[in-house]
């Protein structure tokens, strides 16, 4: 169904609706246990909220296709994940809450290791601390000199990662890795697919060489490598679309960084964990109709390839939901943006378990929150894409559609 | 699917398909209640078939998409109902039996009580009864000259609802309702969104200044509103994309349109009940390949929030359909084009049970016709825009793609 149709029929409420987001929440069953991550945790409180929901599977972006964090979110905010792409840069950038303005180009960067004869020792840098990541961006803000034409921003994220923005006119975004993902590999100098992109890698490799020389004295960090080249196009927002004042509520930057894309007011405070995240909802719930609530954990825990790590995680989430229930959402969808199998150590194309709980939730019989229980759900296995649609019919926001 | 491959497939014979719908028959379970009004029902009949059907459900547009009748009923004969929309006096005109040409513009036409100071004082004129409405409706005929250019027609419907069409050179349907929703207030001129439909507006506004000096002896409709204005684009007819010749056989007007639209015969005459229905079905058993019979009760009833009344009129169809099988089809559909779920006193973005009977039907293992037992059948949950493809294909009526 077209966009346009849908905005057509979006009235508005003060209904509320939740998205909690339990990323690579999905997975297979393990070798030695007694099925998936989430058949093996104790979740009394996910499991009771199963049996007061109507339950399926969702393909994020397809059968077969495994999502990035990029496609699976915006697959959950309705955006065709296919249509709507979505550069790591650009999602970088938004992540740190740096303003992008239409033809900006971001890019990932990394503070590395550079042995003196200009090949890689680290990617890393060691892990630097985010004190030191911090000292080090702004050295390089305050002797970075990439001529009038174009600006630069440089923004911290942690560890060895940072961000750059560069804004001028006519930068593109087709720009080649500089990280050739090899160590003792030299970098690759950034190339461009076209004259526009073409400029933006001449800018790349010159802030590649200036940072050489200006972090030179520096034991671990005395170089960058660049990665995820993305030119930014604003989307259309979720108050565009669907007459939404959303809220978003996560503790990593990626995740702040797709909300902000579809024009989510996005938290940048420092959340120590889900409970903090429920929190800073309950303080907000009278000024937002939508909250994106996102929990990274099972995720991580998942591509460690940690099982029993990724139970826990479980666990400790399901003592939450009696909170998130407590925020008394009109609607309230828990889902993920795709599997992560432990098996797998990686995101994966499986079909992840959603439940809608809502009074006009048609509640199936399914009494437990997994992959295998909502796989009987009465909402059937769907395109991920249409839960923000079902979300906002349950929440009573859709008008009738036609005479 | 594109309709052109489908047509290219379809061959003729003898088989006869009947599409029984029981508009509004799904819905939610109620409050107090054992489920839903299909749950809830004796409706024995309707049980043994779905035993020896393959049944599933259908969401008519799309998940979270609440239909109206014309997109229901679109969507049920195949018609992408986006593709194909239908506006509100279009379909007005062709259930009161109006042969529509291609540009013509019709419009919903209800008898109103105005006060003098011009306001209105009953958007229903008292739901004056048949004979007065067809007497008003003659003395407006007689009376109204919107000048030689534009041909007007205007046809008594029931109580205070008529509707008119306009025919002429030029004129456009993108014209906005004079009836402003609410008593107390005057109704507003029409305006057009483009020159053609600037044309339909004067004349509107014409004709509704002439309605009131002609009607000012009436006590109560004294005037009229217009809503739903809609200029006609002929469909593909049912006909020409399936090859098959189909009678429609409802009660009500807007069904009757529909099934106009898409080129059915539609039979005009007074049906006291569903039985009389069938009955006339039955007729003309030898004249047509397809039957469209349309129940309008459950959804009347739902609409009211009358869930008990709702369970009753099930199974007063429960009663009929040994008679509808006794016809003796070759393919018997019992589906409906929408939810009404007595919770919501509404239609909604339910998905609906469908039931298909035929002998090469791959019957599943559901055991009653209901929202919840139809979703594990054996058709699972597809676009309702499939079922007559599916039916086609019972009927023997699609010949093999490709080599």
């Amino acid at each position: 169904m077209s966009g346009g149709l849908l905005s057509s029929l979006v009235r508005r409420n003060a209904s509320k609706i939740v998205f909690l987001v339990l990323d690579g929440a999905g997975g297979l069953p393990y070798p030695g246990r007694d099925g998936t991550a989430l058949e093996v945790a104790r979740i009394p409180n996910l499991d009771a909220l199963a049996r007061e929901s109507v339950t399926g599977l969702l393909d994020p972006v397809g059968p077969g296709i495994t999502p990035g964090s990029g496609p699976g979110h915006l697959s959950l905010f309705g955006y065709d994940p296919v249509r709507w792409q979505v550069g790591r840069g650009v999602l970088a950038a938004l992540g740190v809450g740096i303003d992008l303005q239409a033809g900006d180009v971001a890019v990932r960067i990394n503070f590395a290791t550079f042995n003196s004869d200009g090949t890689i020792a680290d990617r890393r840098a060691g892990r630097i601390d985010d004190a030191t990541n911090r000292r080090l961006v702004d050295l390089l803000r305050q002797r970075v000199n990439l001529g009038g034409e174009c600006r630069c921003e440089l923004q911290t994220v942690k560890e060895h990662r940072a961000v750059m923005v560069l804004r001028g006119d006519d930068l593109g975004g087709r720009v080649t890795d500089t990280d050739p993902q090899a160590v003792g590999a030299v970098p690759i100098p950034a190339s461009g697919a076209d004259s526009a992109s073409s400029r933006t890698a001449e800018l790349a490799n010159e802030l590649a060489a200036q940072a050489r020389e200006i972090l030179s004295a520096e034991r671990q960090a005395n170089g960058v490598l660049m990665r995820g080249f993305a030119s930014f196009s604003p989307f259309p927002s979720v108050a565009d679309r669907y007459g939404l004042s959303a809220l978003a509520v996560a503790r990593y930057p990626d995740y702040r960084g797709v909300a902000k894309l579809v024009g989510m007011t996005v938290l940048y405070d420092r959340f120590a964990n889900l409970a903090e995240q429920v929190q800073a909802v309950r303080q907000r719930w009278n000024d937002y109709d939508f909250f994106f609530v996102h929990e990274k954990a099972a995720d991580a825990r998942g591509e460690d390839g940690d099982f029993d790590g990724k139970v826990k995680v479980l666990e400790d989430v399901d003592a939450l939901v009696p909170e998130v229930r407590g925020l008394g959402a009109d609607v309230l969808v828990v889902t993920s943006d795709h599997s992560t199998p432990a098996l797998m150590k990686a995101h994966s194309f499986h079909p992840v378990p959603i439940m809608l709980n809502a009074s006009v939730a048609f509640v199936d019989d399914v009494h437990a929150f997994s992959e295998r229980a909502c796989g009987h759900g009465g909402l059937g296995r769907m395109p991920m894409q249409g839960i923000m649609r079902l979300a906002l019919a349950h929440a009573g926001r859709l008008a009738k559609f036609g005479a």
